[in-house]
């Protein structure tokens, strides 16, 4: 079993150095708890609600940054990974909105949002790589940011590329829903799980920040798509997932989830591929 | 509003005339009782759990089966529209596990299932046709049945060929869930429903049926995935749905679920197409 452990966390706009020290408290805590995994929410580095990109600007960091090499050297107390969100000063100038995957060994990946949310695309530049899978010693982790979960191109792509877990930082906007329901993005979640096998744990952010509310989400899926753990509390999601069950795809001897795609008879999705963009 | 009547039915194995009276039967009642789309179970003609291919030879028909065209007198009381499921025989000789969706013209669409269940393969021939989107008083209708709806792919493409209803006739059959949870088909058409802005029927049988359990999963979900009406017992589940709401994709001024997404990355599942086929 691999214990995968969100923190629900409620970063500070534009404050570098507050959001340094909360993160690491963060990873610290979960890997005294035994987190194998740590997930923390989209922009924790950073906060969200910029006013500007040039306010962005002044938090973002790149990929080489000493902060990750922070999150490397907490990571290697418990031989762990952690995944992460931050604000990334791009080397050609433009901002991301990026997730980090590292492990004690330091950064193994740095994933930029493909699909950027809204006012993000003021200040964010579209990420143009596909998500990394990358090998660990629980099995193979990519992740993706927030609103691209809601895009089964991209989790079906990155199951089908061998992932096991799919880790989520997201900052969800909180919205209307029925009295008893699940955020809508968690049951997106619950869905795409069942149907690539495939675990995924969601870390949403806690707390409020220029107006805006946050749903505090947080959800750690198994490869059955159910809920292992979900709390609507500031700090640590817990959950042990079994990640080898992720390997197997049939249902039965006669029904596999992957085999029985039927992808010469999806060519209407292919047709279609950009007939509906602006 | 368009109502929308999904009549969870026990179909009897292999009696084509109890199973075309019990399906007159019920589309009367939900037309007496206002429906705009009457949505049947899959195979509602024929029963499933069958022994062999010839035993469902014998009560296979063709789409130009009177029986049908008692659907589309039916449907013209109440000038609705009626999915449902028909164990097919194939001109070819084949048959087919099909969902026809029926005005009160006649048939308008004949669909085959793209992706058979389990055994299923032992009886039917798969579809090689993607599903009809067609249009109707309501809106426009699509088609799968069952199984179908766990491939993202296929409900994305009748989602983005314009699709604002999708009537699912199936028969999900009996599996261990946490207590709480809804079926997890049902979860996946609540997922399905959200991503691409558009209500999904899912018409599920009622009973056992030759030692299996079904599970009794009707659900109609709006163009948010909420589910309006849902219910574990025989019977009609009505619900009103606004299926206008389908027609527009925009979250906000800077966020719309389909213009948003970018299908030039998403080449890692055009890389992997066929590549995990047997």
């Amino acid at each position: 079993m691999t214990r995968i452990v969100c923190q629900q966390l409620a970063p500070r706009i534009a404050d570098l150095a507050a959001n340094r020290a909360l993160a690491r408290t963060a990873i610290r805590e979960a890997i005294d708890a035994g987190a194998d995994v740590v997930v923390l929410p989209e922009l924790v580095t950073s906060g969200y609600v910029f006013a500007s990109r040039e306010e962005a600007a002044t938090v973002a960091i790149a990929p080489d940054d000493a902060l990750l090499t922070e999150w490397a050297a907490e990571a290697a107390r418990g031989d762990a990974i952690v995944v992460g969100g931050l604000c990334e000063q791009g080397a050609d100038g433009n901002l991301y909105n990026s997730s980090a995957i590292v492990d004690p060994t330091g950064v193994r990946a740095v994933y930029r949002k493909l699909h950027l949310w809204d006012r993000e695309k003021l200040v964010f530049t579209h990420g143009e790589q596909a998500p990394p899978v990358v090998e660990t010693r629980v099995g193979r982790i990519a992740t993706v940011v927030c609103y691209d979960l809601e895009f089964p191109e991209l989790t079906r792509a990155v199951a089908l590329a061998g992932a096991q877990l799919l880790a989520v930082p997201t900052n969800w906007p909180l919205g209307p829903r029925p009295a008893g329901e699940r955020p809508p993005e968690a049951i997106v979640a619950m869905a795409s799980a069942r149907i690539n096998r495939m675990a995924i744990a969601c870390a949403d952010r806690a707390g409020t920040e220029r107006g805006v509310e946050w749903t505090s989400g947080t959800t750690i899926v198994d490869t059955d798509g159910w809920v292992q753990a979900e709390s609507r509390e500031p700090g640590a999601v817990t959950a042990d997932v079994d990640l080898a069950l992720a390997l197997h795809k049939a249902h039965t001897d006669r029904a596999d989830l992957f085999a029985d795609r039927r992808p010469e008879h999806y060519g209407a999705v292919v047709a279609a591929l950009g007939s509906t963009k602006p």
